[in-house]
């Protein structure tokens, strides 16, 4: 491995949870492969977290930061590191070609994340992210920046985990008709549906998913059916390439199945999913999220609690399906890796 | 639509067998489309079939042309057509920017295909084909002129028919260790033993499938499991990256597989499918096509016999499994579009 002859670029890590944590683990573990494979030499010069940052413009060590992260620790711990800067003060003061973005998900005001993308866009910046929260607030305006400035905005990692739903959609479908997409991108929901069609109480099942890691402390946004809502917006503006916002989609969460609903579509050979879909209706696509009860032979139908999955229904293309079985977020922390190739690397 | 703001392609269609004469009709149906979207206005200067050819550098009647040929005419009997021109000869004579390949599939020379391919890449002519054979007899060479010309050579529709098997593991793959890949690619194996595991004898299987038109009336190469070999060719060289050739697999038919082959499986929860499979052993894949009893669970196990799919075993990205249901070659030909799009479309 020659590193002279690699293409260096500088990126920034914005948020070290269960994803951010997880990117620069394979960033650390693949930088050879990269290096040998595409000539591509990732290097991260600033990191930050809640509670801090580390900085450094020859390349931070990343084994070390995994290291401190792992054993509860922030970025503030790496020698050097400062306390009390956050997300945006880096993204303002270091110079990079990227800003990955992986902050908690805020469908309130998309904080910290959208401020942090909008700088980067302005500044010359690519932005990668796995962050629902901008996308779904300010999928235009984050379009247009990153056109004006000719940079790409990428985030294949916010609607279905690791599953390349939104490639899928923008690349491969070109130039067909989507009738109807349909998704299952949240584990949470077909995990507990999962269990309760073996039996257990939705109490019981959604204590399991919290056991497993697969839901939050706070399952409403899961259960209410409002996270698979938000990835359906994403959906509908990056593939569908329609303005749709959350007032615009119908969302019904699973709190209203119960197990006579389960055990009467079992007798009748369907499963019931959290079902989100885009169906054509003339002109317009009508964006449901609902429980659904699939017929055995849907390719949705069979997928157990720990899987994502999308069909897309089209004109040219016959129906496409592909889902992803992910049993920890890997995939998704990987999906970061994804976009950055799709924008650096050579690929065919 | 302003026609004058879009970017001229220049296309020769040539094969207009099942998939050509399809690809031509997409062409015609969908070009308002693809000028109001892609700023692209595709349009066919040239095709040839076995009996010969139709020329017009302004841009054929495709409309006119489908008629034809859906009349058992030849492209000659358009008006001003060539009788007894050959593929290379059109190649040869006609300015164009793309060659779109669909001539018949042959292993043992891969002509005309082969030939026109290498004039194209020469000429300063990219090509995308759905034509097999070109690409496992001579994959190095295509892709070695391709790159020196600067200009390219796709073929999504080569391995899994609509479905974008080779993209998915190219592009949404990068950065990956694939461990194994499993294709179910051929849809004649899969529908015979379909219909075997539902009761019919091989010969009853074999006669629908050729009354369903999906089986050739020489149906060897389909049930012998070579044309699952020639793809997983396809697949180890474009997605798996190593210089496969085609006495490198492993090849079992199903002509073997009896019906209490079958009802062994079934009685274990089991589907036996033709697999295409490339499993890493320390730092070689091993190359396998066989039938294979798949559990009730595997993405694969609950196709039909009008599905295609492949699975992907990552070490980063989980497993990703894609399928096609595709019940008449319309999604197969409309990979050409899909691919044409690749090459000259502004995709995200």
């Amino acid at each position: 491995m020659d590193i002279d002859s690699n293409t260096r670029v500088d990126l920034i890590v914005s948020g070290l949870g269960n994803i951010g944590r997880r990117f620069l683990s394979i960033l650390d573990r693949k930088r050879p492969y990269l290096c040998q494979k595409y000539g591509l030499d990732l290097n991260v010069v600033g990191v930050v977290d809640s509670r801090g940052a580390a900085i450094d413009t020859h390349g931070l060590d990343l084994a070390r930061l995994v290291n401190i992260k792992e054993k509860g620790g922030s970025a503030a711990d790496y020698p050097g590191g400062y306390s009390d800067t956050s997300p945006l003060q880096v993204v303002q003061r270091v110079r990079a070609d990227v800003l990955c973005e992986a902050t908690p998900v805020n469908m309130e005001h998309g904080e910290p994340g959208l401020s942090c993308m909008r700088h980067a866009l302005s500044h010359g910046m690519h932005v990668v992210t796995a962050n629902k929260g901008p996308l779904v607030l300010a999928y235009g305006e984050l379009q247009r920046l990153a056109r004006e400035s000719r940079l790409r905005i990428k985030f294949c990692g916010t609607v279905a985990g690791g599953l390349p739903a939104i490639n899928l959609g923008q690349r491969d479908l070109a130039g067909a008709r989507i009738e109807k997409l349909e998704a299952l991108p949240n584990l949470t929901t077909s995990f507990i549906l999962d269990r309760m069609a073996q039996g257990m109480t939705d109490a019981q099942a959604l204590s399991a998913a919290q056991a497993q890691g697969c839901a939050e402390a706070d399952p409403s946004l899961d259960v209410d059916g409002w996270d698979a809502a938000f990835k359906l917006v994403i959906l509908a503006n990056s593939v569908l390439g329609i303005p749709a916002a959350l007032q615009d989609v119908s969302v019904t969460g699973i709190t209203g199945v119960t197990q006579a609903d389960l055990d009467r579509a079992q007798a009748e050979g369907r499963m019931i999913k959290l079902v989100a879909s885009a169906s054509l209706q003339g002109e317009r696509y009508q964006l449901t999220v609902a429980p659904t009860p699939l017929p055995a032979g849907h390719p949705l139908a069979q997928l157990s609690g720990q899987h994502m999955g999308i069909v897309y229904h089209t004109d040219i293309y016959g129906a496409i399906a592909a889902s992803i079985l992910e049993t920890e977020p890997v995939p998704s922390a990987a999906s970061m890796l994804r976009d950055l190739l799709s924008i650096y690397a050579d690929l065919p």
